[in-house]
């Protein structure tokens, strides 16, 4: 309705055609793309030029690691994650993109690789086992001597589905597998827990 | 904070450098714009190439119009308002940027010209009158025989301020001043309406 509504803004075809890419960006609707348009054509201190050199760049020279799928250099042979002697070798985290990673990173709480698979199996969304980063997963277990395999993958049926598939197709008795737990997170009120969460907490309670 | 945080994060530095350059733009917060980095150097269908497109070719090609200062063709003399013959000639409304003028075109409640100053007289921010798109205003309401000058500027002390610097400067007889009403938005509750609106709804109340 709104995009019918520009019609009649006798807006500038240029200022149009470069408000439209900014709506198309996750979190940006029409009128906060407006306001950003207009804040980048008034700046004088050329941030536009700035953010083109920035998108080229990332555009022409990033690339997702051969090995773990991380966004990275295409000049580097693997990504900062995988080429980082001072990690543990024998943990790999398996997360959906490069935002739970960065997640992981801020909070500290994991120091081994990461595998990034890109997606997850979905019937609705026909996304198959071919469309997610896995084929060289069985390989880089054996080779990387990994042991334990922890999955921090959504909380969801897809999010399981995928883990169970991994798990087939991973199908070595020397490894560990774990997930996440789940439950009541912290300084959380039992008044705002959905029954679903409460269901696992209580599920898993641990003996004090 | 979480700018420091990002030194943990490994981030690539391609990457860091245009997330930076999203986060810089107006109501994209760090998280957004790691969201929106991520969207479009995980897309396949060209996305970057065409906002990258998009930006040279309005930085390149889009100018502050002459007459009016809306952002316009630079190839084009005048912008689509000020060319436009369908629009009364007679009435100018004074706005502060860009967005208002699209606001004012979407609710279609004005056919008039308009004149974009760029800004709000102001102290503290240093801006004065200098600062503002007034030089070609005198001559442009002789050229044009404008009749009526409507106010359109944030109903806030530097709009007003602003407001009564102009009408000082134009210092005609023949014109007629005059501001948009302040009041009870439509729809708006008592309950909501904050006592300086109210006083001037109060003040400005009409007779039925």
């Amino acid at each position: 309705m709104y995009f019918i509504d520009w019609c009649d803004l006798n807006m500038n075809p240029k200022i149009e055609k470069l408000v439209k890419q900014f709506a198309k960006l996750p979190r940006v609707g029409n009128r906060a793309a407006q306001r950003i348009v207009l804040s980048l054509l008034q700046d004088k201190t050329g941030r536009i030029e700035k953010l083109v050199d920035a998108l080229v760049d990332a555009n022409e020279n990033v690339h997702a690691c051969p090995i773990c799928g991380v966004l990275t250099d295409r000049s580097a042979e693997r990504c900062e994650y995988c080429s980082d002697i001072a990690r543990a070798n024998s943990m790999l985290c398996v997360v959906r993109d490069l935002s739970d990673v960065w997640t992981f990173e801020k909070s500290g709480v994991f120091g081994g690789r990461y595998h990034i698979i890109g997606g997850l199996l979905s019937g609705v969304a026909g996304v198959t086992p071919e469309d997610l980063n896995l084929a060289n997963l069985p390989a880089r277990i054996a080779n990387e001597k990994i042991s334990e395999i922890i999955f921090a993958l959504p909380n969801t049926i897809e999010g399981k589905t995928t883990q169970q598939y991994i798990m087939s197709i991973i199908d070595n008795a020397n490894i560990r597998f774990s997930e996440l737990a789940s439950g009541v997170p912290l300084g959380g009120e039992l008044d705002y827990i959905d029954d679903g969460t409460l269901s696992l907490a209580f599920g898993g309670r641990r003996t004090i």
